[in-house]
């Protein structure tokens, strides 16, 4: 079985490694270039593939994304439309992103920001911090990976609610659902977490109405994909002290443009789109899985609903 | 009932609002000079009384410490041998104290520090992390702020394990008790999180040996006292790049003096001594019902047993 490995994110050697350990049995190609018989191709296994690519591959069986988001295959026009598309659900990529979620949510609700600045100016002051139970925390998309960061946020005794298209049953989480109760879910979040799928319903959905609802001084956390927010918007909300600070992983352009004026913001905290890497190590495993599922007949999972966008 | 009400780092309108609502029929004195008559006062709930305070009131029934450690109380060498010491263990403080290590933790584990000083080079570059499986962990003291941290970290799914005086069965944490073993949960520590009381035998426990076992590189998080820790030892071990990193929220001497060289260390997180401040409208409650129960005849817990010094 042939397998064609395309990335260029990720550093091939580990998932060689990583694929030779969870399915042997399968001839793993790195890029397009290593494939000499295009016909030869049974599976791909991709992050931002270039557009048109996969369409090349006559008897693809499977595309399997890299990452928990489809957005990368969904924007090429020329994408495969007859066989399965599937998300990555990994418990390696869940963990990373709880642990990035967690510790910016802790982060603003600590306040630590104000207490580097004090460390700073050698100043020792205490400042007012809420008990978490007090702390209203929103996660906007409850997947898998908005389900486990909103859970993890119950258990630091944070009060979560969670907003998504369709209601959800989580223990210990308030959750509101669809156009309707965003407004409501909005009005009591004092650290927001978006971690939606990017789709054509939710680009643009953080931007100065949506994040205008929330309380004064709320925080933004955005883990999700840069094309969920409207930077200048948010830039103009910091500016009025309707946000009061932004933990971003992630841009509508990426890498950031070094002139950016997301950089030097005192109010905003930056990091490369790393919240969730994906672990060759889990992932593999995850991939080798699906890929074995299908080999004898049934069908892998996640399966992309197109019409959804995830 | 008379209670004195004895401190100067709290607020003390927030803790007779919270003590009338906990309490009613208590008499509640803030500060010694509120008492006339030494005689009447049944109760001391104090934080760092002056030395020699206590023993003047002749019909007292216990001291009811406000904070988790009693090394405040101990040090008094006039502190009233024949009433009570109760030492607080209130579900605020230990919520605060757990937000405060996880968020500490997650910041070494994803290396923000290294993150932010990218940010501020305009760097977009990924650093290596583990996952979290593979990270060790080890929190000193396995008592209810220990344990609590120890639990949050493991469901975090950190490789936690504990070391304390005696053996504890906590779920899911790997437990290392006692002189004979401290090598060995050392050496396997990578981020180490001091959660001991403060007493004879830990006074200057982390010092250049006890963290020079530690793997090279390893984190410190201290929230407990500064007394554990001989600080000329941390600075001369980040300067090796023994320790890669300390957050610390306690100090030998606080508030830490202006001119420490703390301050400026651009590997030290420094916090005021703010990881768990006892919050009134819990400990409140909590001290209420210690009172009730010795006005009922029955004992208070926990009781200090300053043999072991807590």
């Amino acid at each position: 079985m042939v397998i064609l490995f395309q990335s260029k994110a990720d550093d091939p050697e580990k998932w060689r490694q990583a694929f030779a350990a969870a399915l042997p049995e399968a001839d793993l190609r790195i890029g397009a270039d290593s494939v000499s018989d295009v016909r030869e191709v049974d599976y791909a296994v991709a992050w931002k593939p270039p557009k048109g690519l996969l369409k090349q591959y006559p008897n693809l069986k499977a595309i399997l994304s890299l990452g928990a988001g489809v957005d990368h295959l969904a924007s090429d026009p020329d994408l495969p439309t007859d066989v399965p598309v599937v998300r990555l659900i990994d418990p390696g990529l869940t963990w990373g992103m709880t642990e990035y979620v967690l510790w910016a949510v802790l982060g603003h609700h600590r306040r630590t920001r104000e207490y580097r600045q004090l460390q700073a100016e050698h100043r020792w002051e205490r400042l007012e911090v809420p008990l978490g139970p007090s702390r209203r925390v929103g996660v906007m998309g409850l997947g898998e990976l908005g389900a486990d960061a909103a859970r993890a946020l119950a258990a630091m005794r944070f009060e979560v609610a969670g907003w998504s298209n369709r209601r959800k049953e989580i223990d210990g989480i308030e959750s509101f659902a669809g156009q309707d109760e965003l407004g409501k879910f909005l009005a009591r979040t004092e650290v927001l977490v978006n971690l939606l799928p990017l789709t054509e319903q939710t680009t643009g959905l953080l931007n100065r109405h949506t994040l205008g609802a929330l309380p004064k001084g709320a925080c933004l956390v955005n883990v999700a994909r840069g094309g969920h927010l409207v930077e200048a918007d948010l830039l103009e909300l910091l500016g009025t002290g309707q946000i009061a600070e932004a933990t971003l992983d992630v841009f509508a352009e990426e890498p950031l443009p070094a002139s950016h004026p997301f950089w030097d913001h005192p109010r905003i905290t930056i990091t490369p789109h790393e919240a969730a890497v994906t672990p060759p190590e889990t992932a593999a495993a995850t991939i080798a899985e699906n890929i074995r599922k299908m080999e004898r007949g049934a069908a892998p999972s996640p399966i992309v609903d197109f019409s959804k966008g995830y």
